[in-house]
Parts: structure tokens; sequence; C-alpha cells
């Protein structure tokens, strides 16, 4: 057995942009190598080179416009076996021992729903092995294999997912999610320049965070990381001195009685049904058909009923308007409400925190700072550590600045 | 299960030049649907896409100067599951059922020798179930598994050789191989404009044709067919009014008395070690340093010895000319010899038929045809079937073109 077999075992992920080239995949092999060289025992996560998946998808749709998602799968797999092998052999070439494993050799056993499949269980025993034989394990992500040997991707957020769970399966002492930014900020820093990343932050918190527009991580991944319990770090590839956010159980170091961040979304439609007739059963007759027909629907707001009659009003992503808008004029004569009405410049502004479920006063502020900077609210919506309101779509980069300084996100 | 599930069984194969671009990935589906519209079961194994294979050597050498075989067979795997899958998605796009297997789900099992590993066995469960189900099964060839689950590939002549072990493992009724060429010619077209495609040929005289120059087919594949009977057709992907060239048994349908092929190689270099002792162990003391210096030696010639002194010729290709000057040089003293000279200009020209076995007098009009063309004959061998003469390089056309004349091999 190699003499650093027992040291902590780390798993990492780095994504597309940090392996876009030979250059950028040579500089991660030597980060790893220095971990390694430290006495850790590293698995790392790769995902395709850059835009490799835009290519993959070109090349498919040159043949035919509705590719199976079998075979698509299939073929968006080689993405991640060329930067996985790449990453190998850079890391060879600077005299570490590593092996390349793909999904299915990593033992990522998955259902058979392709496009979107999830992890069922991972077989450790290969992983493990080639760890005890002193190697650096690199492991294609965002996929797996159903148990019929057929390829699966795991969809948006895979390969994230990928690392959460090999971190869970292998009981690592934890996952590095190495990306372009240096870690979850209290808000975009493209549109909030007073923007800093926060050291650390609670699972749920994340969730909601990930849930209402910040993209650092998919919700996916930190949900199999709270149900594990994996302690995630979320940093940069690029810059190494930046100490990056550590997610992990809600004991913050920072005061708890805080908001922790400012999450934004644009390009959101509100679809309002006026007139509904308030009677049970009017939402499934309603929702029914737009999740059939593909819609994905947010925030569902239903008004206090006038003479018996009712406002129901949701919101969609931009792109889903126009479908969302046919299904329900379809359904009028159905649930006899008298009309329909969207809006499609709309976005969200939410602050999250857990001190929210314990501490009132955070909506009053909320609402209240909006109105001081003329900030119309169009609609609300709450959970226990989170709210969300929706404004209009120019509106979201002053919203977010406006309640970024409000709640004093720009101090430690 | 599908109507035409009893219908004969083909294993087809199409190289890369025959899938290199959307277009004509969407031309070798249209053909392959028309076969299975005529009730034919099809299994088609693909090369990679055109230069993909270059283009992956590209990528790996931009990391590093020396990638190891197994990163490097999981970098290559990626090309055929890429061509693999596309042309599942054209089938699909015609209105066919079709499904893409990669070396490994195909059953194709090897052993862990990478960059040039041997089939080992072939489970052909998953693909029967395939074509039970009435489905058109494309396998990514050049590729198979080891017993560990790595990816292993072919090595030279590889995708042919998937196409043919799969032939004879699923007892298919025929092979057919499709190129850029109209099959097996009598001698090389681009050098020889009288050259034309043999109706068929036996495994004997093709396995004569590939190791002295005819590179339509690898040997490798061929001796597979000759193991298992597998009917080979070789035939062009792109006139599909030319009825290619069967390999077959050695009964042929032309006349067995005959030359039925001139091969030809260049870049020949031979290599002659002067006054060598004539004792037991020479040879061996001379070829065992060649070959574990990786220098691969086709003929050798001893001369008859005078004052027990004798001549040692053998030829390499080119490329290998220095390291074989260079290692023969080095074993000089120890083998007492008095010199070594290379001569690197050379080629050879081969005619070969399995009636020469039989009828005297080839070997003959072989020699007077070059001398009277003004040909000089370096070095001969000879095997059952085949005579080979080494002349000047310079003069290799000359040679094919006499003797294709000479044997009248424009003639039927």
């Amino acid at each position: 057995m190699a003499p650093d077999a027992a040291g902590p075992l780390v798993v990492q992920k780095y994504g597309g942009s940090s392996v876009a080239d030979a250059g950028r995949i040579t500089h991660v092999a030597s980060r790893i190598a220095e971990r390694a060289a430290g006495g850790e025992r590293i698995v790392a996560v790769v995902s395709a080179m850059g835009d490799t998946t835009d290519r993959l998808i070109g090349l498919a749709h040159e043949i035919t416009s509705a590719p199976r998602p079998r075979e698509m799968d299939m073929l968006f797999s080689t993405g991640e076996a060329v930067s996985s092998t790449l990453l190998s052999m850079a890391l060879h070439e600077l005299g570490r021992d590593a092996i390349s494993l793909s999904g299915m050799q990593a033992g990522i056993r998955t259902d058979a729903v392709f496009g979107r499949a999830r992890i069922a269980d991972i077989e450790t025993a290969r992983i493990e092995r080639e760890l005890a034989a002193g190697r650096i394990v690199i492991v294609a992500g965002f996929q797996g294999a159903s148990d019929d040997f057929d390829i699966t991707t795991l969809g948006r957020g895979g390969s994230d997912t990928t690392a959460v769970a090999l971190a869970a399966a292998l009981r690592a002492d934890r996952c590095e999610i190495y990306t372009d930014v240096a870690g979850i900020y209290t808000a975009d820093p493209r549109i909030c320049p007073e923007a800093r990343p926060l050291r650390d932050i609670g699972y749920e918190e994340m969730l909601e965070l990930a849930a209402t527009g910040a993209r650092v991580m998919h919700a996916r991944a930190v949900e199999v990381g709270a149900l594990y319990g994996v302690r995630i770090l979320v940093a940069s590839s690029f810059e190494s001195d930046a100490p990056g956010t550590l997610i992990h159980e809600e004991s913050t170091m920072e005061q708890a009685d805080k908001v922790r961040g400012i999450a934004h979304e644009q390009a959101i439609a509100k679809i309002t049904v006026r007139g509904v007739p308030d009677r049970p059963g009017i939402a499934a007759q309603l929702f029914t058909p737009l999740a059939e027909a593909g819609v994905s629907v947010d925030t569902i707001v239903q008004n206090a009923s006038i003479e018996n009659l009712t406002d129901m009003t949701f919101t969609v992503e931009r792109g889903d308007a126009d479908e969302a808008l046919r299904v329900t004029e379809a359904l009028l004569p159905q649930i006899e409400a008298s009309e329909v009405v969207a809006d499609a410049d709309l976005g969200s502004v939410s602050i999250v925190g857990t001190g929210m479920s314990t501490s009132p006063g955070f909506a009053a502020r909320m609402f209240r700072t909006l109105f001081e900077h003329g900030i119309n609210i169009e609609l609300i919506s709450t959970s226990e550590i989170r709210i969300t309101c929706i404004v209009r779509e120019a509106q979201v980069g002053d919203a977010v600045r406006a309640l970024h300084d409000a709640f004093d996100l720009d101090r430690e």
C-alpha cells in the first residue's frame, strides 16, 4: 500500500471552464498533484471541456432534430471521457500515478431515465482499490450507467451531484467544488458590486439560494450533501488564495439571525386567471394540464375570493409563457373563468437566512426597502427561511443592491 | 418479436471515410435502412469519423508526449462512441428502430493489452436481444473491454476485426466491409490503371496480399474470417452498383491456376551484414537484439557460405532502418562479422495465387518479366502461394504494371 493511502480523503470537482483547454487541465493537475504530495487522497470529478456539450448537440442536430435521449446520453458521455483522460495524462506528466474512470467504471449506478437520471447507488470497490494503490482517481462527472450498462447522464447540476454523491459514498472528509467564482456570494457580484463571498452557509440556506437564482451550485447536489452531511467547499479553481464558501450544517460561524444572501432571477412571466369560481378541485383542473404540457410552475398565489370568484396567479419562466397561456386559455370554458392575462417582463428578488425563521421583522424591512426605492411588488411568496418578491424585470438590479445594503450584507 | 427477426443476419462495417460527416452518416443510414426494409437483420460496426483519431492524438500531445496506453484507449474510444450514436440517430430519423452499443456493451471482451488488445470472447446476449426486438444494432468498432471493465482498443485493423469477429460469434450469414474502394484489386489501381476488382478471393491469398502491401483489409481480420469461415464481402460504401470482392474458402469461381493479384510495398530498407562466421546460433545473436529494440524484420536471406563466412541480409521498413543499423553495428564485434551496409531505397513486388502451389513456372515468368523490363532483383522470398521480389523503389510501379500484364490480370 502506498505511504499516503491513509491520508484525508477529498473529492474535488472541476467544471468545464476549469478544464477548457490543455493549459487549464495542466493547471488543475498541478493543483491536484500539490494536494496529493501533501498526503491527501484525491478523487477528482471533471466536467466536459468548455463548449464540448454545445459541439455535440450541434453534431446531433446535423443528423436529426429529435435525437433519442439514450443516444444523446452516450454522445454526451464522450465529453467527460475526453476531459478525464486528459487530466489523468497531465498528472502522469507531473510524475503522479493517476487513473481515469468513466461513470460506469466508478460504480455510479442510476435509473434508466436518460437525460436526467438519478443516482441509485455507488459501488465504490474500484475507486477504493485505485486509492489503496496510491493513485489519484479522476472520475468523469455527469454520467453513470443503468443496470443494463447503458450510459446515462444526470441532467442539470450533474457533475456537482456526482462529486457530492461520491463524497458521501466514500465517506470522504470533504467535497470541494471548483468553479470560476470565488464561492457563494451574498448577491450576484455582476449586479451588486458590494457582494462578498460568504465564509460558510447552511445546507437549507444554500438550497433556497440555489432555487431562487444563485447558480453557482445546483440545488440537487446540495440536497445530497444535506442528506449525507457532506461538507462542501465551493471555491475558485483560478484564485488559489481565496478561501471559498463552506456549505455545512446550520450552525454558522457568522451570526445566525441575519439575512445571508440575496438571490434573484430574471425572465419571469406572471399569468393571472381572472374570475375563477372558488370551488374545490379548481387548482388541480388548472395545474394538471400545465404539468402535462411540460410547463414548470413556480410561485402560485390565490387571492381571497369576492362573491365566490377568485383570481389565480402563477409564475413561469418566460420561455414557457406562451405555452402556459395557450393551455390556460383552452381551459377557460371548462373552469368557467372569465379571462387570462400575462405579464412577461418580471423578475424576482429573494432574501435568505435561517435567522428569518425565528426573528420577526425581515419581511417588513424588505417591503419597506423596496417601497423606498420605488420598486413595486407584483407577487410575494415565502418559505421558513426565504422571502421572494416578484418585481419588474428592469428593477431587479436596483432591488438586489437596495436589499444588500439594507440588510448590511457588505459587512461580515 | 418483430416480423423480420428471422431474416438473414448481416454484419456490416463502415470505415472512417464512410462516416466522415453528417451527410455521409445519413447516406450510410439510408443504405442500412434499405437493407433492413428488405428483411435482413443488420449489425453495423463503425469506425470513428474521418480525422477524429488524429484530433484526439493532438489533444493528448498538448498534455504529454508519452500518454499511457490505458488513458489513450479510453480517449480513442470516444471517437466510435460519437460515430455510432450519430448513425443510430440517423436511422431513427429515417423511421427505423436502432440502438448504438459501445464495444463493452456489445460484449467484446479483450485482454488488457492497451493499444493492441486481442479479442478473448464475445458475449452476444445483448446484441441478440436487440436484434430480437427488431432493432438495427450499431456497434462502436475498434474497441472492447477488459475483465476489469477498462476500455481497450484493438490496434491496426481493429474495426475490421470487430466486424469479422462479431459475424463469427453471431453466426452471421456474412460480413460486409464497406470502404472507399470497390473491393480487392488485382493490383493497386493508383499505380496500375489496368487493375480491376476481383469478384472473389481465398482467405490465404487475401492474407498474402494484405501482408505484402494490399492495404484494403488488414490481415488480422482476414485471419479471424479464415478461422471461423466467415464470408467477407469487401465493397465500396460510395458506389452501390459495384459488386465488391468476396473473401471466402479457396475454391474460387475464377480459375485456380492463376496469379490472383500483385501487391507492392515502398520504403523498404535492406541491411546486409558481411563476413558473418557461419556457426549455429548466429541468427539468434543478431535478431534477438533487433526484436528487443522494436525493429520488425521482414524478409531474411542468408547466402551460401564461402570459406565458412556468409552474408546475412534482411529487410525492414525504412523508418526502422537507422535503428536497425545502430543495433547491428553495435553487434559486429560480438558476432565477429566484418561490416554492415544498408540500402534504404527499395520496394517490393509480390505475385499471389493459390494456383502457384501446384503449377510450376510462375517464378520463372516473374523473374523473366522483371529482367525484360530492366528491373534488377535485389532479394527474393517466397511462400507456398506468393513470390516477393525486392527491387529499386523507383522501379516498383514499372514492376507492378509489367507483372499485371504478364500474368493477364487485366482479363477475367
